[in-house]
């Protein structure tokens, strides 16, 4: 038997299933599934994602066996809704979408009222007594068609240079402004009868070709278009963005219009069984009387609340589905609660009502921010209608990143100037310069300048711009429309809908309360309450702990999480916030960065000119006092928590790098001779510093630097454990490749260690160990392990190395590599498991080979990344250790991991109880 | 049983035996084992090595135990030799020296005739009835003892500041003055007892410490004397060039002292049972009458021949011991024989002729240019006396190096002015500038200078200066003295005996012929023949193929060997000078170096300075012819042998480092801005050029040079094969890290090649391939190896980030890491089998996992290092690539590798008429 390639739905059947989501695309699965279980959907059938990949492998043809498998179910279409398609007494009209595996929000193309010619206008005229409402459906199809199929999908070129799509909407509009109308609806049936006309000159005057009069031709040109759209440069970026695979194809929804825009007792709307921005637990969405779909979505007319709930301060006065059509609002509700106990998620639906009638034409898992992400998965789990560990797995670590953004504070905002109020679209702070257009968003961005994309509308040509900005802000648009849609995907601050703007991007400026705003002005926006504040605000930190269903959720993902989450942190402050975020102890503090301060810049100067090794010596230990106050500050504020403290790792050339009056200046501080300075600086040049002296090869050189900074911590710890303040530094020596840098290292902080522990009677709680960041030292990590208390893994470094790529020159090819698909995603910002991950493991394995219970964790940028979490659960690591704010991200990324692949033993710290138990009990048995 | 420390020697016993090596020493375990096989040796007894190590663990002390220990062994040897140690009647006197596991020659110190004192002084004088050569052991003693154990062990620092030996030979040679007499034999009895009075004196004076006059005394402050010189600077740095570990220690073999200072009748010499300079099949030494064995190797004296055989030029005229002592000679002759027989291998022996009666001293393996080790081998190997693979494991791959060497042309050495002959002590030619001191020639030799050490004698204090100097040159020494041992053993070009120079080194010149030469003057040796000549002559290339040794020995080493050795060549001259060292192909054709010559990078850099594809490509396509010429000549040199070329590596600024007037000329060239080139070269600035843009990271960013490069290649090849002349190129894609680059690449190269071959209608033989020289490239192996028909190591590259070392910026950390034990040798010279040989290792298994006939090499450096060569060999590679000249000694290495280890199949190519005969059967088995 041939394969199947074409999937009927409708009629309470379906041939396909809700399982092939890799097939039929969401949509197209989701539409089956819903036909399956009673919800009324226009009978349609399905061409597979499989038919999309054979178009392009076919040099963009479709087989004939395609055709006639597509014809058969166009008959059971006809069938289902009665109607037939190009007949001239009952015809069919049909829709064709794209639909891929994950959602590409209006990312493709779509054609709509296909099916309109000359021999079945006077048909559904008959039919419908509305010839206004088709010829509206008439002059919609040419300006589709003409755009998406022979503009966008063939490739045709307007003889004038401007889009076929433009060039009808501005004789659209001429013809408004010649009436006195500004709503659509205000043209008559003559109207728009003599304006589809003229559509069909012009798109043969400019496209060179006619606007195909044939039922048959109009099918397959959009569903060709469809498959074209796969490749369209928007969809491309979309996917880039996103991640989605180039290989996977849309498949194609070809389905039975109904029509919103027959009248008053037609509409069209959008609605989430759930608060897409909150998560509150109801029934939210708009709609539009007399509309087709693409009006709501396009945020073109600002829509209507559907219900009381979907009331905001902008549409209070508005009167809602639930009051103009009860019933029908009664039999939509009775759906809303069918799919959501059907698919246990919030869903995002799409509906018509064809004079009084209801259709469904979409269901999808809805896209939501992370705050209702967290409030929707912990009400879910409460309410019983998912468990516990669904409810985690719910939630996209990243996801959490939108509650730990920084809020606008509330004194700053009491004190600032309003300038308008819109639908709260993105929740957090927003604060930048205005900017206009996408690509000025993107050209402020790169110079480093945070910006607001300010619009009236945003496109799906917009992503790029959209994507660099702190913030979105529209003029109009509802809270579905696409500003509203890609700003919520990615957590980022956003207000739509904001009326009382008004902008003018070809001045680059916009008018508010009469007041003119140029490109450049400050905007300050709270993203969620959807308030524009004039100016640039101040930001507070985020506070996710005032958050009840944050805290439930993370408290659940803590007691599922098999791995300890630390923080990387270099002072008291970004500990206690660390902290406040979850941080169970610090696994790397870079010291380096405590060297920078003027005072202590000088000393560091002073020991890489000394001549002898009496004067380095000298030099060196004047940053004693120093390194100690950091230390004990460190040591306070994590209350006994592990502290990882790394020792000196860059190359001294990075403190001496000084202009020709610096040098002088220095000179005369030091007593030395510029000449002599710019000796130095000349000998510590290298040429490939990422691998020339630095790390532990300092240490090895100038043992005095080890000694030093070794003294500091034991110092540090010992005077706070005299006064009973518990702490437990972990020495961290950096890129050893060798087991005989790390041996020599030890010994040097070992024997400071017993001097100061001598001198101060006191037995100080440390451990000495080492980063793995060389991919030598992965191969040889069982004989380093002999020398060690713990592993930590530089997955920066080891990135750097094991890739060959240097992070500071990767600019001039990776982001190829990537775009080009030679590398899926850059590995500097997830872990190349493939790779990389591979060293990982044999240092994992070797250092265990030595030492069963060594203690190994990661530090720098993938420790708060999830699926490199995920990785080191998976691996066996004890702890990942991530920025403050990556915290929370890693603690749920770690449940999730756990409820993935559960390990047999856990590997996080045991409660200090239990621990203590058992050295009684290992007590007791020695004394037997 | 408590450890046995001491072993006693002597009387045709021996407690120890030749086994022992690493306990008693290379000398100890030699005089037990002679004294075993009965030849005659002054008894004695060796302290262990462990002793040594005890000493040092023990604060630099002898435990009670080792003395009683000693003490016992003393008695034995009283009893075999028939005196006592201290005794007034029958005194027995004792040698002190050292003796590693490896011979240091003369690196650590020796004191003689130990047990002198006032009280034994009449009882010796008594039974030799030799007053004159009392006294003269005498002085000897109070010099060596004052020298050795009190100043250098004892660490007593004269009072005037001059070293004590220096002063007591100063006092020495004014009294000879004095006595107008030369020779210290000219001295009477009367002037050598008071001059042994003066010395006493002088010791206390500036020493503060009477010289000890009491035998045990003497005795156990020469044995800690030895123990300490173990770690003498001298020893240090001589292990550090020989890679001896430190941890060894050395034996102290305590023996009886025999005299060959007690008359005429008496005798001491040195021999070789083979000629260690040719290697030819005769015994050669050098003898002294009435001197102590250090008159012979310390170079004063010059010694008279052995035999006739072991005349030459200057001492034709001197009467050999063969003449002046026939009987004795042949007593000697015949040890000669029994230790070859015994030790199956050329033996350096020491003898010493008191009164008539012979006695051995010590024997060891001799040290031996590489020219007489080959020699010896191969005819011992072909007399039976040892096996043909005995025979290639006996010469150490590097040695062969010296016949690599370069030699004088004979046409230049006809012309060139003779300044003096000498004893031709190392082989090959040194030319350089004269140097005076050890110091001046590591000075000069640093700035980049080529050096002629010149020397009235050498010591082991020069060393280091030895060893940066491309010639030795000595006015005094013989055959067998400190230059000469030295120098053989690293196979360096030396004379020695250079009598007619006349060497003012503080002056800095010397004198020949009437004429004086300064510092820094140019000078010519001949090492092979021992002729020194005025000015820098031309040298020409080694000779090899001359040699009839060495090729029966390269003929045995290709017949063991089961690895291949290609070269690494760029032009057709090298790939000649290649075959004919033996390579069977080309393992590494760097393009970029041909892209250097003026009339091509004009065009790289029109390439890089292009704005458009268009350009770009126009300007790269005009190297194509260029680099069809380059391939044609290097397929045509290598007849069919196989030629791997690696596309183009580094990164592109390197073909534009441009000073402000280049930049204004190629401006000029291209008609483009000076500031547009600044620019570009600023964009192309990389902070880690390493780690940045090269590699097939070009070849993907601008895929035209790789089919430019491909094009020329097959078109070479294809235009070759139509002239049915045979090629067999590989492509070599660099720096491929993720399988999607190799697949990048290869598939323009096939494309390429495909036009070609369909364009010319030929096929070519070809193959695509990738250097694995990252190290995620290992891991990954098996995934690449889906688009590799081969691999080769680039061992460098992996080298440096397996390690994260810079090879460019190494020199800040890596010698001090070698001198301080971090890491036992240099990564970049031996290839770091532990860490990047495992590296080398997961690639091997996980590239032959894809494809189990993979064909694997290494290229670089470490391709012609004889370790690395090795464990190539046990890795299973195919073949190894190395620079021409190393091509022989990596074919040696591969045979003794292949001896050490053999493998199960051979994975060497096999030879042509075996491949054709398999296609054949393939062929004739799908007939069937």
């Amino acid at each position: 038997m041939a394969k199947k390639n074409v999937y009927f739905f409708g009629g309470g059947k379906a041939e396909g299933n809700a399982k092939m989501r890799n097939t039929l695309g969401g949509k197209g699965a989701n539409l089956a599934d819903m036909s399956s279980i009673g919800v009324p959907v226009p009978a349609g059938y399905t061409i597979t994602t499989d038919m999309c990949i054979a178009y392009y492998d076919n040099g963009r043809k479709v087989s004939k066996a395609l055709v006639d498998e597509a014809t058969k179910s166009l008959k059971k279409v006809e069938k289902a809704m009665g109607k037939k398609f190009g007949c001239t007494e009952n015809p069919l009209l049909l829709s064709i979408r794209s639909g891929a595996r994950d959602s590409m929000p209006g990312m493709m193309d779509t054609v709509l009222n296909v099916g309109l010619t000359s021999k079945t206008i006077p048909g559904l005229i008959a039919k419908s007594g509305d010839e206004r409402f088709v010829y509206d459906a008439y002059r919609r199809l040419i300006t589709m068609y003409a755009d998406v199929v022979m503009e966008k999908a063939e490739g045709i070129e307007p003889k004038d240079g401007e889009s076929i799509r433009v060039t009808l909407e501005h004789v659209f509009d001429a013809l408004k402004e010649k009436r006195g109308v500004t709503e659509d609806a205000d043209l008559s049936a003559e109207d728009l009868k003599a304006i589809s006309v003229e559509f069909k000159k012009i798109v043969k005057a400019k496209m060179g070709k006619a606007f195909p009069d044939n039922a048959d031709k109009q099918l397959w040109g959009g569903i060709k278009a469809v498959f074209a759209s796969w490749n369209g440069p928007r969809a491309i970026a979309y996917r880039e963005i996103e991640g989605i695979p180039h290989e996977w194809g849309t498949a194609v929804n070809v389905q039975a219009m109904v029509f919103g825009n027959m009248g008053d007792t037609s509409a069209t709307g959008v609605a989430f069984t759930r608060n897409p921005a909150t998560g509150e637990d109801y029934f939210y969405g708009e709609w539009l009387i007399n509309a087709q779909g693409e009006d709501v979505v396009a945020g073109i007319r600002t829509p209507l609340p559907l219900n009381k709930e979907s009331k905001t301060s902008g549409t209070k006065k508005s009167k809602s589905m639930q009051e103009l059509y009860p019933k029908t609002y009664k039999q939509l509700y009775n759906i809303r609660v069918k799919l959501e106990k059907h698919y246990k998620d919030m869903q995002d639906v799409e509906f018509t009502v064809e004079d009084g009638e209801l259709w469904m034409l979409q269901t999808r898992t809805g896209k939501r921010t992370g705050g209702a992400a967290i409030r929707m998965a912990v009400e879910m789990a409460e309410s019983k209608l998912i468990s516990k560990e669904e409810a985690l797995m719910r939630v996209d670590p990243e996801q959490l990143n939108e509650l730990l953004h920084p809020m606008l504070t509330a004194a700053g905002e009491k004190k600032a100037k309003v300038l308008a109020k819109g639908l709260p679209a993105g929740p957090g702070a927003g604060v930048g310069r205005a900017v206009f257009t996408s690509e000025a968003a993107a050209e402020w961005a790169a110079k480093g300048e945070k910006v607001i994309l300010v619009r009236n509308e945003t496109s799906p040509e917009d992503v790029n711009g959209m994507h660099c900005s702190e913030g979105i802000l529209t003029a109009k648009g509802g809270m579905t429309s696409h500003a509203a849609l890609v700003a919520r995907g990615w957590g980022k601050c956003c207000i739509v809908g904001c009326g009382e703007l008004h902008i003018d991007a070809k001045k680059k400026q916009f008018t508010v309360g009469g007041k003119t705003y140029k490109e450049g002005a400050w905007l300050s926006m709270n993203g969620s309450a959807g308030i524009l504040y004039k100016d640039q605000l101040a930001v507070q930190p985020a506070q996710p702990e005032k958050n009840k269903d944050y805290k439930k959720l993370m408290t659940w993902a803590d007691a599922t999480r098999q791995i300890n989450v630390r923080t990387n942190a270099e002072s008291p402050a970004d500990a206690k916030q660390a902290i406040a975020f979850g941080a169970e102890g610090i696994g790397l503090a870079r010291t380096e960065h405590m060297f920078f301060e003027p005072e202590r810049i000088i000393h560091i100067r002073h020991m890489i000119l000394s001549e002898t090794l009496e004067e380095r010596r000298k030099a060196v230990m004047k940053l004693l006092p120093f390194q100690k106050k950091d230390f004990t500050g460190i040591f306070k504020a994590m209350a006994g928590k592990p502290v990882t403290i790394r020792l000196l790792d860059p190359p001294l050339h990075e403190f001496l790098e000084l202009d020709e009056k610096q040098i002088k200046e220095l000179a005369k501080q030091l007593k030395v001779k510029p000449a002599d300075i710019k000796k130095r600086m000349g000998q510590l040049h290298e040429l490939n510093p990422m691998l020339g002296h630095r790390g532990c090869r300092l240490g090895i050189a100038y043992p005095e630097i080890t000694e030093m900074q070794a003294r500091a911590i034991i110092e540090a710890a010992a005077d706070l454990t005299k006064k009973k303040i518990k702490v437990s530094p972990e020495l961290m020596v950096p890129l050893v490749g060798h087991e005989n840098e790390l041996e020599n290292q030890a010994a040097i902080i070992h024997r400071v260690a017993e001097e100061i522990q001598k001198a101060k009677k006191v037995k100080v709680n440390y451990t000495v160990g080492t980063m793995i960041e060389i991919p030598r030292a992965c191969f040889v990590a069982d004989k380093i392990a002999e020398h060690a208390e713990f592993f930590s893994f530089g997955t920066n470094d080891l990135t750097q190395m094991g890739f060959g790529y240097s992070r500071d020159d990767v600019g001039s090819f990776l982001p190829e590599y990537v775009s080009k698909g030679i590398l899926p995603a850059d590995p500097f910002q997830t872990l190349d498991q493939g790779g990389i991950g591979q060293l990982v493991e044999l240092g994992v394995k070797n250092g265990r080979k030595t030492k069963s219970e060594l203690k190994i964790g990661i530090c720098g940028e993938h420790g708060g990344d999830p699926e490199s979490v995920k990785f080191c659960h998976r691996t066996g690591l004890n702890y990942v250790s991530c920025s403050p704010f990556r915290v929370p991200i890693a603690r749920l990324a770690a449940a999730q991991a756990a409820i993935e692949t559960p390990r047999k033993a856990a590997t996080k710290a045991k409660p200090k109880k239990k621990a203590a138990a058992k050295k009684k009990a290992a007590k007791k048995a020695k004394k037997k």
